[in-house]
């Protein structure tokens, strides 16, 4: 089911490093897996690694050819379908987050059937997951929850995971949405499972573990979000975690797409989640704040998270700006 | 995408009455849809209805032949197959929530196909539904929430509906389930769409309508039932209630299928349930209580909804032994 390791990034003909933002994250946060990188005539996308042909980075070890470049117009360009195909006969899996899936390429999915090599598009299950039977599992879990979608919810979790690493604590990150599972090689992707199997999706996510293993979930959404928050809950409800870490985008005007609707505030977010989570682990506890201080000036986000940290007591920092060590210690003061 | 009305009930060889629950439910909910029943050799259901032929029905102005009983082990046998090809060719539409599809099986595709007759798996969603955008809509909703599943969510609501018609109120159960999805002919499977669009299903099942007119949403779930939690609040958030009915059954020991976890008070129900209708229509109130009371006899009955209604100071009734009148005021008082 897992995606093989290590990868080639196919940058294709990004037009900007944004573009190729799937790929650098995979290089951030899975550096053994980036083997090297593959770029079509004017790509604007450097990820600093190898550039390499496809049988380069076979004869190098790399297994699965990932896309991991957001293409324009949800197509399959042909300039892409030669290297995809290429890549196929030369013995690679591909990997997409593609909205417009490999399989349903004629071409591609006649391919992969002739030559045994599998296409995986994550962003739609292929596990049949059970109905949730909320009993507790060994173990420890942590979740983000945030005040809003897209706050940093993935990268606080990766950012946990590097540091606890580091530290020789034993942490999986679990991988939740497209870009998650594209770094990791797994996961579940929660948006796309029916309804009635999102929590079971997410308690067969973080089965049973050692006693001082964390399962670092990576967030989805928000309780506050009319679009998505019941998929937040049942992210909470499958994942039972034991800690909470609260995350916030302190710029943010509205909850996003939703021009009606305000952000709420942490103390809000707490009072909401903390009691849900309990529903599922009467033990749960809100631990620390993480804030994405992206849109702030250095001094700003440092009175920012100084002023939050007064409010709730609570350790806070941008994991980006300030490392993960505090929200580890928390963690691990459990 | 409507089920043509009205319907042959076809109760097959139900081993008892209650395998034939769906059939009642559209006998006592929607009687002007049941025209008749079909029964095979051995049935042990009888709705009081005409029995009837094929060609006895769809003379009558039969439209839809829907199955309306459970059957036994999830496989369509040969007894009911010959009816139902039978039926495709007289000119029936088919209608079934069974687990295993009439479009899965080869041979009622084939005649459906060659007849242009439609087959209706009412467990599947037929609508590529939109992502919730939760802009308000005119006209009122009222959604009732349980502290469980099954505890009486829908037949509240169908009463309340049959109450406001018979005073000449506007009124419209939305059916989410499967069962109220073939009594009404038309609603929204929410356990089986997709994560991300279910909020977005319920906002396009009840679309802006009359000042004066009610949406009586069928509920799902409980926020407190850690497999279904995520269910329920997409409902809350994609319907954005103007009035909560609280749902309980008193005798219930544990949340169904999770026997290490109670049931809540209504009160914990209400305090959880009303922040979170709130985040959708600030203007929400809880109206009433709505006890499922067929565990108890008359007496006690009596004297509990009575405590609750002291304990909590809203109108409480069972709306199958007391009717929905008391639980109508109350709506039209909003």
């Amino acid at each position: 089911m897992s995606i093989q390791t290590p990868y080639l990034l196919f940058l294709g003909d990004a037009p900007d490093p944004l573009a190729a933002k799937v790929a650098q994250g995979i290089r951030d946060w899975r550096p053994d897996f980036a083997l090297g990188q593959l770029r079509l005539e004017g790509c604007r996308a450097d990820l600093g690694l190898a550039d390499m042909t496809l049988a380069e980075a076979r004869a190098a070890g790399a297994r699965t050819l990932v896309i991991g470049v957001a293409n324009r117009g949800g197509v399959i360009g042909q300039s892409w379908k030669k290297v995809l195909v290429a890549a196929l006969e030369e013995g690679f899996d591909l990997a997409s987050g593609l909205h417009n899936l490999l399989r349903d390429e004629e071409d591609l999915a006649a391919v992969a059937r002739a030559t045994g090599r599998a296409l995986h598009d994550v962003r739609v299950p292929s596990v049949k997951y059970p109905i949730a039977n909320g009993v507790r599992r060994r173990g420890k879990r942590m979740l983000a929850v945030g005040t809003d979608c897209s706050v940093g919810k993935m990268y606080t979790a990766l950012a946990m995971e590097k540091e606890m690493r580091a530290r020789g604590m034993k942490a999986s990150f679990r991988a939740t949405g497209q870009t998650g599972i594209l770094i990791t090689g797994d996961g579940v992707p929660l948006d796309a499972v029916i309804a009635d199997f999102m929590a079971g999706a997410i308690e067969w996510l973080t089965p049973d573990n050692d006693p001082d293993h964390w399962d670092l979930i990576e967030g989805q959404g928000s309780l506050f979000h009319l679009s998505y928050s019941g998929v937040t809950m049942a992210l909470i409800h499958g994942g039972q975690p034991d800690a909470l870490i609260l995350s916030h985008e302190p710029t943010r005007r509205h909850l996003r797409g939703l021009p009606d609707h305000p952000v709420p505030s942490l103390e809000a977010l707490r009072d909401l989640a903390l009691p849900v989570a309990r529903l599922a682990n009467p033990a749960c506890r809100v631990v620390g704040v993480a804030v994405n201080t992206h849109a702030m000036n250095a001094a700003a986000a440092e009175i920012y998270c100084a002023e939050v940290e007064a409010e709730t007591g609570l350790p806070t920092v941008d994991p980006m700006r300030h490392g993960a060590g505090r929200l580890v210690d928390a963690l691990a003061a459990v």
